[in-house]
């Protein structure tokens, strides 16, 4: 026997009904990609529009789990329903294995109201930016109500990933340069807001001035939002309250100048611009590989026929 | 009065018939791209096929115009016409002025029998890899015998354009860990022969030594040919005559055991790919800048339609 062939009409309505199972298969089928990822996709979309992003991203090791985990107990006592989705490679939600001792995660493990979903990125980065909003909008047309995406802000793709979300959250810690190097990494430019975790360590006093001092020479704050500089620890639970607030807040300030509706239209562009990019690239792979390629090669060697007009061949027979 | 019309007709006709000016002309065609380009190109491809490429690269300050400007003397010498094509942004030969002192121009800039251009990259690395063969197609057009290609080996475009030449010549420094640098810069995939150039300075022993470790490291050589290292002491003419020799090794080496048609072959399937991948890239950009594009867009927000059905809307239409 083959693998389970998927239903894509009854996987949705599953996730629609509240299934956890379903909602899992969807997801496995959005990281899959391909067909029937497209199929799920389609038929999500427009039970979906409800649910807020929030994006936690940050270095290595600078707890992004911990006060994830610290925020879904804050979440939860408000009654909301949440997933995260762990794009992070270094995560513990990550790779099935939940290291609970480090991340507290006994607290929602078995909570009904917490969906915990790790994705792959497979080697293709450029797949994850693309699968992320399709996840987002399974989780959606699920119910939750927030979706947490935690990613580690180390390269383009995940930076990118990171800023997709409606809030986000740039995690430092104090001393060695973290400010500096998150700036370097593009963090600055897409944090909504600031959290220095593990702030009972020295240094977070410096850390701050040194945000404080980027956040002066960068752009002045677009809808007059300065992303504030918050201290945690994470691990205690000390001043998570704090970030949950910010972060409401900030929800607030976009929902009521209208920048919520403006950030998403961009979000969409920019994504609808990534799938026509996609889909071109492997139109042309489709191309450079078939038998036609193979006869204009012969004939551009031979020099009867120039490669850009060869080019434009097969073009003509890709799109006809 | 408006910039003097192109006619790519009479351009490529003067340039087959020995017009330095034409020659000038349709080069700054090529550079600057468009249909006139592609029309130069067209006429000019037929009218080549016996041009050699040499290139020669390496970090910024290695020696480069100095060792083009020494062979240049010897195929001088062996009543051959040779055009130089620098695309080093550092080289004395680029940017107009020529520093004569430094590279002993003097010898060459009267001489009918070469022929020197800089390739501007205009911030635009892609078009420089599309560029250059078209540019050696124009030269390959007016008779030149060999082309060498000049570039500084620091960044993947600049790297392959020096590896799209039929021979490659990469030339290092003594000390300072040129060998190391060079690997990293992925130079020692694409070297045909290494130049210890400055090699009367401290530490041509050791950078020679760390070459053969790196070459013993790597896969075995492609067909037989192990990249030779050669010494030179470039601004005074030592061991340049070796460096010829070696060069015509590789090419009777490449000639003889089919590899240069080989060769050759590959590099169009690669530049071909590269031209396909540009015009969809165009294309994307058309698309995405078109009024269907808004109201596809609009569609989406509005959650009537999601995001893969709008980008097939789209393409459809781009390429019907």
């Amino acid at each position: 026997m083959g693998p389970r062939r998927t239903d894509p009409a009854a996987l949705v309505d599953g996730v629609r009904s509240g299934d956890r199972g379903a909602l899992a298969r969807a997801l496995s089928v959005i990281e899959r990609g391909g067909p029937d990822a497209r199929e799920v996709g389609r038929l999500a979309f427009p039970l979906g529009g409800s649910c807020y992003t929030l994006g936690i991203t940050g270095a290595p090791g600078a707890g992004k789990s911990t006060l994830t985990s610290a925020l879904l107990g804050v979440l939860r006592a408000a009654a909301l329903e949440v997933a995260v989705l762990a794009i992070d490679p270094s995560s513990p939600f990550t790779g099935g294995a939940i290291l609970g001792d480090r991340v507290r995660m006994q607290d929602h493990a078995l909570d009904p109201g917490v969906f915990i979903r790790s994705m792959a990125t497979r080697g293709h980065l450029g797949g994850l930016a693309l699968a992320t909003p399709q996840a987002v909008r399974v989780l959606d047309a699920a119910g939750v109500d927030w979706v947490v995406l935690e990613t580690v802000g180390v390269g383009q793709v995940e930076v990118e990933v990171a800023g997709a979300a409606d809030t986000t959250l740039v995690v430092v810690n104090p001393g060695w340069g973290d400010a500096v190097q998150a700036n370097k990494a593009g963090l600055l430019e897409v944090a909504d807001l600031f959290v220095i975790n593990k702030a009972d360590r020295p240094g977070a006093a410096d850390t701050r001035r040194d945000l404080d001092t980027m956040l002066d020479l960068s752009a002045p704050p677009v809808g007059g939002w300065r992303p504030p500089i918050l201290e945690t620890v994470a691990g205690t639970g000390q001043g998570v309250d704090a970030v949950w607030e910010t972060v409401v807040a900030h929800r607030a300030h976009l929902e009521a100048g209208g920048a919520l509706v403006e950030r998403r239209a961009r979000r969409l562009t920019d994504e609808l611009r990534a799938i026509l990019a996609r889909r071109l690239e492997e139109r042309a792979l489709d191309v450079a590989s078939g038998s036609s390629f193979d006869d204009l090669h012969r004939e551009v060697l031979a020099r009867r026929l120039d490669p850009y007009t060869a080019a434009d061949r097969l073009l003509c027979e890709a799109t006809s």
